[in-house]
């Protein structure tokens, strides 16, 4: 899984039928020490996910194994919203000091 | 996913009969400010888009999800053409104001 | 799907019992202007593809979406052999005209 | 399968139900030679890895064969840990002698 | 499938049980030109390969297509020795002349 932040959204009325009614997020991808990266993905949100949550995005396959996204052409879910995490015993992100 | 536009189209009379009379598309990947990348996908229209048309792309067997390419050698799908989007709270595009 | 020019091919007589008799090709990925880049990728060829050919290759598990290379461990195949293509309203390549 | 080493953990308490219970894992990938690479990958952990493990990681629908993950949204999987490896003759890394 | 060199392997007691016995094998990417490329995968062998081989490595669920792979936590295998391979009409590599 990558680390994101989602910073937007992707409105589409012409889409693959089993898409409708689903959010798809722009994910600005993050490294490990929670810097932005120069990538993105749009990604079908699993979880209820916010503008501003930093997430965990899955992709390919794997994107699939939501009930969401079962079968649908999807390549890439947010499938977690991250609490915090740490790096070499340091603290990189808590979602509530934010 | 990834936010393509729709730049050309690729002709082939000797393919993979799975995949006679399907549309092949040359997509230039674009960033989620909405610039053009150097990067692109000849990807399976299944959803009626149209050259200059900005669309999502999504990628190995996600691009399989759909009637059009189901079980097809085929790993990049069109599956949705874009409205519009906006990134920290700005709108990059809107189809109907291009 | 990537396009690409055969550029050479692979001979392998311990592999894999999937793939004997199996042509292996070096294919060379190109831009969608045409270019080539310091890419390539060996492919299953699927369609009767020969040196010199402009193809495009699937990559994962839609490399195993024909009849040759169902089941195979194999990720890459020539699922198309290119009569032309064009770009921003200009022909790129004519496979007649070469 | 990529060499990482375990370098911290994410808490998310809002996932996809799959994967409640399960340690995620933050991995930085390493190049052939030990060298950390600027590249991380978060893994769903299968065989009791701890920080500052050097392990192995699958990526993709492989992520997915394991008893922990199966058929859950996860793209990457610790599924082994390094004792040691060898390139060119020559020993890379012993973990007893860390 | 990319061409690569055996050029060493991974010891592993704490693995996924499904990969028991097999040999992990690092294996340096080459490019089509023969020359090493900054890029490594640690692979099964499903072909009796040995140090110094070049040999052909599958990726992604196509990795999982070998008798010894199938349904094991595994994203890479060596499914081919190469006996020789040629580009633009020119001998790149023949393994009897090493």
């Amino acid at each position: 899984m990558q680390i994101a932040r989602i910073v937007g959204s992707v409105v589409s009325t012409q889409k693959d039928e089993g898409l409708l009614d689903r959010k798809l997020l722009v994910c600005q991808v993050h490294d490990h020490q929670g810097a932005p990266k120069d990538q993105y993905v749009v990604a079908v949100d699993a979880v209820g996910a916010g503008l501003g949550d930093l997430v965990l995005t899955a992709a390919g396959s794997s994107a699939r194994q939501t009930t969401i996204t079962k079968d649908k052409p999807c390549d890439a879910v947010v499938m977690a919203i991250i609490d915090s995490w740490d790096v070499d015993g340091t603290n990189v992100y808590e979602k509530w000091s934010e």
